[in-house]
């Protein structure tokens, strides 16, 4: 069933990062009334910025969703909630464990303890990780593959979707999960790298330094737009959820990372330099991956819309017209929002540190 | 491979707990240099008393293991490290998740953030549990069946399994997982009944009430003596360990609830009451549960020696030995152990809440 959006209370929570900002940029297009919580954790990628142009159509509340508790009017009526929050890097994940922990495994309980109480009737999506089935044991993997993470945070993250089952059959709160693939597109954090590859890549390539390939670069990945990832979620809300049920996203064929580059290097020139794997990289690279996307597909008929080729173009061109968003150095921006809001881009380009030489995938 | 514990060097993390006092005790009587580690947690089950005849033989100390970054020297050293801590309260999980949370993914973080530091030659065996796989879809249920809990504990419960074997694939800590079944005997806490169906059975019969059984009572289980669950530890120790395992225990036929109640009544008269499932006990229960232990048996020919009728025998001596454990006022003892120690168990007594009249399992 296709959810019509036009006027329906809507939740997004995490709206003012990658996924969530593009979401709720849609919404406004299709009239929804939308609410937003974000806590702009520093690093987390958040930014008020990205919902600048909707401002005006969008009520924004800054707070730390692991305190729900205290908020918990602002979780009532809302008929559908996507929860697109959380912390996704896998390297950081290892260095603090227990920070991860707490940035997802207490915040999604934070939330699912507050809706549970004061909106059981909401349907809720949420956002998972293909990371929690580890490396590939057959191709493509599909949602029954085992369940084996390489990292803290993918551990963490089919805890959280593991929530999300338990609250349906305990509570019966209705939700589903998308398991996302590699997502890229506008409004991806470039200011720091620990956000995997396609960040890293579009980071090095507008700024004319070399793209580092670890190994051959022919490691396949399924790369999702991020506009393909919104139709899934809106396509989502309208699940029925007679169960919880967890869905993979991913593209038709799979592409290498070398392909991927070679398409971004003709908008934006910049080397490919290929180097060994570094030690803590190899431990915790899943080698090839291809998802089937067919149980979503048969759900929904989603399927991407954005070829790669089209993807990656548009968001070389928005970065190109947002120059704030990967420069190294704090630029001055005439994008800062009015006083309302709590944060600005430019504060956050003068604390950014020097972005450090990693590069995650 | 057996190993011998004479004169081994050995750490157990929550060594003051049911299956971590009757594995020190054991420990002691093998001749290992035995260092315990607890926290104490007030309602956690742990208590000095159950060490009070091996104190001489035995190092402990209590702090709270997430900050075992303070201590870190403590952790250095010991050849094999046992990990039985934790919460495991099935239904107080569902009402504090995040006290859940911390109790078990912070604490285990805690932990091998600095085991893998300070000591990262070290053998590690941990307890899990079958909780993890939910509702069984096939019986019996052996280590590859999907993953999928029935409340918040089993979720936290399968994250800390997976933090091992991610701390074996990214810093090569060895280590081996046993996964728990219904374990009963000396030492289990009957002071509150957040610890499942046997404790509870067990005091109930003690006291001569009625048991409790939802339902026809003729859902199965695998009950383990906590003398076998233990010899199993000890043998995991001996694993060669070159990548993660995890381990199902089990029995080699089922037991229905109603057959365990049978035998526990013939030593401690109490009469059986049969009642519908309350609701938010039919949420979480997993119907019937019979393990594989074959891949255990195949790695170290363990299998479980004490009979049911001699286990539960064994406990009510125990425990009619011991009035003090099951009574729900408290009773001065004689017990106490000498000053040194930081908590008594007639303190605990003291500040004992009447006993909730919950029946999990």
């Amino acid at each position: 069933m296709t959810i019509n959006f036009e006027g329906r209370s809507v939740l997004v929570v995490g709206g003012c990062g990658f996924i969530g900002s593009n979401l709720v940029r849609r919404l406004a297009s299709l009239g929804a009334r939308t609410t937003v919580v974000d806590s702009l954790v520093p690093w987390g990628g958040g930014n008020v910025d990205y919902l600048y142009e909707v401002r005006n159509e969008v009520t924004t509340h800054h707070f730390d969703v692991r305190a729900a508790g205290r908020r918990r009017r602002l979780f009532r009526k809302h008929q559908t909630i996507f929860v697109v929050m959380g912390s996704v890097g896998h390297v950081e994940s290892m260095r603090n464990p227990k920070a991860d922990l707490l940035r997802n495994c207490a915040a999604h309980l934070g939330l699912l303890e507050v809706v549970r109480r004061e909106n059981p009737d909401a349907r809720l999506v949420v956002t998972g990780t293909r990371q929690i089935y580890g490396r590939p044991q057959r191709l493509p993997v599909d949602e029954t593959h085992p369940i084996a993470p390489t990292d803290v945070n993918g551990v963490h993250l089919f805890a959280v979707e593991s929530y999300y089952r338990l609250y349906h059959e305990t509570y019966g709160l209705r939700s589903a999960c998308l398991r996302l693939t590699n997502t890229y597109g506008p409004r991806m954090s470039l200011q720091h790298a620990c956000y995997g590859f396609a960040p890293t890549a579009f980071r090095q390539a507008l700024r004319g330094e070399a793209i580092r390939l670890f190994g051959d670069g022919l490691q396949s990945r399924d790369f999702n737009y991020v506009d393909d990832v919104v139709e899934a979620l809106l396509a989502a809300a309208g699940l029925e959820m007679e169960r919880h049920e967890a869905y993979n996203l991913g593209e038709p064929a799979p592409t290498s990372l070398r392909e991927f580059c070679n398409v971004l290097t003709s908008f934006a020139p910049a080397p490919l330099e290929f180097e060994p794997f570094p030690p803590d990289r190899r431990r915790i690279d899943v080698g090839n991956y291809a998802a089937s996307f067919d149980k979503f597909r048969r759900s929904t008929g989603w399927q991407p819309a954005v070829p790669l080729h089209e993807g990656i173009r548009r968001t070389v061109d928005y970065y190109q017209d947002h120059p704030q968003e990967f420069v190294a150095e704090p630029i001055a921006t005439s994008r800062t929002p009015p006083t309302p809001e709590p944060r600005r881009a430019s504060d956050a380009a003068r604390s950014a540190k020097p972005f450090p030489s990693r590069n995650v995938r």
